[in-house]
């Protein structure tokens, strides 16, 4: 079963076809689940989560009401806490429900204190395990984490470009058959090689390192009137 | 002298008041940076860069000659090369302009690969000096950057929260006199505290640590409608 979660960043950031997402993803029985604003957000779209997660503090009264009256499994964070409202869902989806991957919507855009939370969390030793079912999701991008080994990291469809980043110390980081390679770096500090693309007529790039978490950021460009290239 | 840099990051994401901050920085004779698509941006708003730096290559044949016809001041980067763009325009403007500060505009939202390799460029050894003096802006976002001493952080008119982090292994974080205070934490990757506040009453907050370096997000939520609350 793959999980589908809705944070609270803001609408226009999201993919353009959200709706058709998770319509799609109701059918096929994968798993909804709403994280604080982001519960009321799919109520919206006329989609009932089978779990929301949070301190709701955002929230109405009634709004609060209307989740508590239809969504089945609602687990409530304390707001001073050892883990964000982020990391419990992590735990959660991976640990009660044994989903096998999660995509995440509505990280990004709107506060940064927010999205640096959920995009650097993986980092986390007690979540970090997580890393490589996970994805971020949102208009313009797509990001997927790897552990220390060797990957085929295949080609995204409609995503011209991709970055590669260290958000940890970093050992022996090779790209291989990509426009731009890398040969053995290493570094201390979080790095992202940015505006890469896949070499014409290949379909993937090779990916290895020692040591280290990395991110592969999928990435397309939009024009200023907000439809995609 | 200090010095307002646009990047090419999505209009969206622009503070609301973007116009008037560069007509005003232009009439105190500041420094107005075009990085790459950001040259343009400013010639769009009817304000001349007086430096752009970039490889320029997104730009058409006649943007590139526009911006080349009246910009006092043009460098051209390598696209293979040691410092990216935006890095390049901090050792351009700290070196040879001599600028005090510096606000860089245009840096979010859009492509995530473009962002972090923004806001983590100041880990870069090499540029990490100018920290203290740059600041990012966008619509909802004030980004600062702290070294190693102690620090009192001032309230920003506007912003109801804040977040805390720290970029690279930190040695006793201490938030004292704010909402949510933090005694001698260490750690040795990213994480970002977020949704902090300053005490009712006060207009500051302590900060310290001995190694790292911290981002303080000052931050503020909109509404659906993209009005600020």
């Amino acid at each position: 079963m793959k999980a589908y979660a809705l944070l609270g960043g803001p609408e226009t950031e999201w993919p353009h076809n959200i709706n058709q997402i998770f319509k799609q993803a109701k059918k096929e029985n994968n798993l909804i689940v709403g994280v604080d604003r982001g519960s009321l957000l799919l109520e919206e779209m006329h989609i009932v989560p089978d779990l929301a997660i949070g301190d709701f503090d955002s929230l109405k009264k009634e709004e609060l009401s209307q989740i508590e009256s239809n969504v089945p499994d609602i687990r409530y964070s304390n707001p001073v806490k050892d883990l964000t409202d982020s990391e419990l869902m992590l735990q959660i989806v991976f640990e009660d429900y044994h989903v096998d991957n999660l995509v995440v919507l509505g990280a990004s855009g709107g506060r940064l204190d927010h999205f640096l939370v959920n995009i650097l969390m993986l980092l986390n030793p007690r979540v970090e395990k997580y890393a490589e079912r996970i994805e971020f999701l949102d208009k313009q991008n797509l990001v997927k984490y790897y552990l220390p080994g060797q990957h085929i990291v295949k080609k995204q469809l409609n995503y011209s470009y991709f970055g590669v980043g260290n958000l940890s110390p970093v050992k022996d980081l090779k790209i291989d058959k990509a426009r731009y390679d890398l040969a053995n770096y290493n570094n201390i500090y979080p790095r992202i090689f940015s505006s890469n693309e896949f070499k014409k007529d290949t379909d993937s790039f090779n990916l290895s390192f020692k040591k280290g978490l990395i991110i592969v950021i999928f990435a397309k460009d939009i024009d200023r009137f907000q439809n995609i290239k």
